[in-house]
This record gives C-alpha cells, structure tokens and sequence, in this order.
C-alpha cells in the first residue's frame, strides 16, 4: 500500500486541504492556525463556520503561555492530548482533578458530575490561567459561575465540551459572557482533541514567533 | 443557570436525543449502543450513516474482553479514553508505545511515524487482542499489513483515525480487509474518543449481559 509516512508531510498536506475551506472568512494567520489545528483534529471541515472566538483569545492566550501559565482540563483526556513538552518549555503545567478521591467525594455528596466539583476545587488557582474543557458542558458552566460569582478571572476559557445535554448551552453563555476571552464552537460538536487542539495551536504560534 | 448536574441524568436524556437518529437503520440492541457512544463521544449525529462494523465485530471483541484479552493503542489519548477500571475486571490491561524511547528511534531511523513504528513493536501480541486507533492512519496501515503479510490475528480492529491524509483510505482498507472483525467510520471524521467510545461501550454491554 502506497501513502504518506513522514509525520511532517502528512501534517503539510493536511493544513493545505484544509485552507480553500477557510478562505475567505476573513481569518488573521493567527487564527487560520487555530481554526486549521481544530479542523485537522475533528477531520472535520465543517466546523470552520461553527469556531467562535472573541478577538483578543489568541493574543491574550498567547502572552499567558509565554509567561508560563498553567493550564486546566476538565478531563485527563484534554490533559493527555496538550503537548506538555511545550508548554513545560515556557514553565506552565497542566492541572487535571476529575481523579481526584476528594473531588469524587464531593461530587457524590452535592449531587454534580465530578468535572464541576473539580473546577470548584481549582478556584482561584484559576487566575490567570488558560482553562481548557473538551468534554463537561457542567464543567465550562461551573467555570462561568466561578467568573460571575466569585470573580474568577482565567486569562483564555477555551471551552469546547461536547454532547447533546448542555453542551450547546454551555458554549453559548461562554460566547455571551463578556469578560473572559474564549474560543468555542458551536453547537454539539467538540471533545478533548479539539479542545487540546486550540492550545497546542497557541504554543505552536509561540514558537514560530521566537523562531 | 438551570441545567442537568446529574451524571447519570445526562447520559439517559443523551441517549434519548441520539434514538430517534438510529431509528430505522435495522441495528440491533447492541449495535445501537455502540453507535450511540460513538456519537455521544462526537456530539455529531452525522456519524450514524458513517459507521461501518462487520456483523461479527461486536460479539467477537465481546467474547475476547470477557475473556481478559489486551487493549492495544496507537496514542496515549485513546489509552486515556478506554475505561481501565472496567477492563480490569475482566483481567485486560491497556497497552501504547507511542512515547516509547526505543519506538521513537525506529520511528526516526526509519522515517515513519511512531505510531506505525509502535504496532510494528506489538508484532505478535496483537494475537487475540483488541486494536484501537484513533488518530493515526499509518498505524491503521501497519496493523493491516501485519494481517496481511505476516499473520498476526487480531480478535477485532477499531480503526478510526482522522484526518485528510490517509485517514478515509485507511479506513476503507479496514472495512475490506476480509479477515479481522471490524469497526470503523467512513471518511475523514473520527479520532481518540470516538474510538475508546466504540470500545467502552462494548464493555458495558458485557456488565450488562452479567446485571
């Protein structure tokens, strides 16, 4: 069978299928990386027009990765697909709690999924931090509760939960949220590779900045 | 903000959203639960037509988890997606070689990717065992080939890899390989969650065979 086995080929090819599908948006190179990164990890062009983000994500995402922010998943599967190599680099470190004994506790006890509990624990660890939910619409719904009623103030929510319950609610009150630069999609769509996707996307930009 | 906290709430109301997609397409009761992981896992009702299983995939990758069989992965993700607590109890554990120094060398060497370098490293104990790919299509290609040229028998294939190249290819060679029980996702879509989705939910199929 003959295909392509170079990991940097495949990669070239993929972000040049991609393009013709952003053409046109009226996207900053930027942003075509982002919206590339996230297409190219769902397969899936349709979610070019679906992609939201305020105008100062990026750059403020960015300034925080470079002065070495942490950053905070909901689940182990955001937690897995950010390349922490990259971000240990710029001295940020990913936080995950959902395996936590103790968030478990509370989670049984309160009656809430176990990812809420989790950015309830993190509180005002969350300052300053990019936040990255690829899984619990409960859990981005518990961050814009923490920003609204207890003066949270993460730097970037790249919140990009998934499902068919709350998901799509979710992803809407973080667009209309007003204070927290975000990137979002949409709709159901979304997951931990998209959401790992976004960031990965933003420390790569970080680099070809440098180089 | 009012929304569902309750996980248990959130995966029937889920379920009953994704049913009335099913409907009509001649699955029978443990085909529609895969499905519905799957497309839970996505947040995307347009996986329903996509997905292509042979009629043996899920009775023969149920018999051999009951049976304590291995879990072989091409990336840490899918390895993070897959519930290990439950595979543990049948007696499987799950394996990936992707961050493998030695992997990595041959990768390098031999300028193919480190997913494909990793299912090479597996050889014969892919023997009985289940495959799940869920990023990689050049690991997807390898594991055919070792079908192919030199014997190695996997219980069942969940190849869902993503992406523009190679992906869709991949994948169509999977579900015409004629020898190995398969499950897959026509196209480019697809990825880590969507195939430890296909996976976890065979494994509660066979709690549910026990309740």
């Amino acid at each position: 069978m003959e295909f392509i086995k170079k990991p940097m080929d495949i990669e070239t090819r993929s972000m040049e299928i991609i393009a013709p599908h952003l053409a046109g948006m009226g996207l900053d190179e930027k942003a075509v990386k982002v919206y590339s990164r996230i297409i190219h990890a769902a397969g899936d062009v349709e979610y070019a027009p679906l992609i939201r983000m305020s105008d100062d994500a990026i750059d403020k995402a960015m300034a925080s990765l470079r002065s070495g922010c942490d950053i905070y998943t909901d689940v182990e599967m955001v937690r897995t697909g950010i390349n922490k190599r990259k971000l240990a680099s710029f001295g940020g470190q990913v936080h995950c709690l959902i395996a936590d004994p103790s968030v478990a506790e509370t989670a049984k006890k309160q009656g809430i999924t176990r990812s809420m509990a989790a950015m309830r624990q993190f509180g005002r660890s969350l300052d300053g931090s990019i936040i990255a939910i690829g899984n619990a619409p409960t859990a981005l719904f518990e961050v814009l509760r923490l920003v609204e009623e207890e003066g949270i103030r993460p730097s970037c929510i790249v919140g990009i939960p998934v499902g068919f319950v709350g998901a799509a609610d979710s992803k809407q009150a973080l667009a209309e949220n007003g204070r927290i630069p975000y990137i979002t999609v949409k709709g159901t769509k979304g997951g931990s590779p998209i959401a790992a996707a976004a960031v990965n996307a933003m420390m790569y930009l970080i680099n070809n900045d440098r180089g």
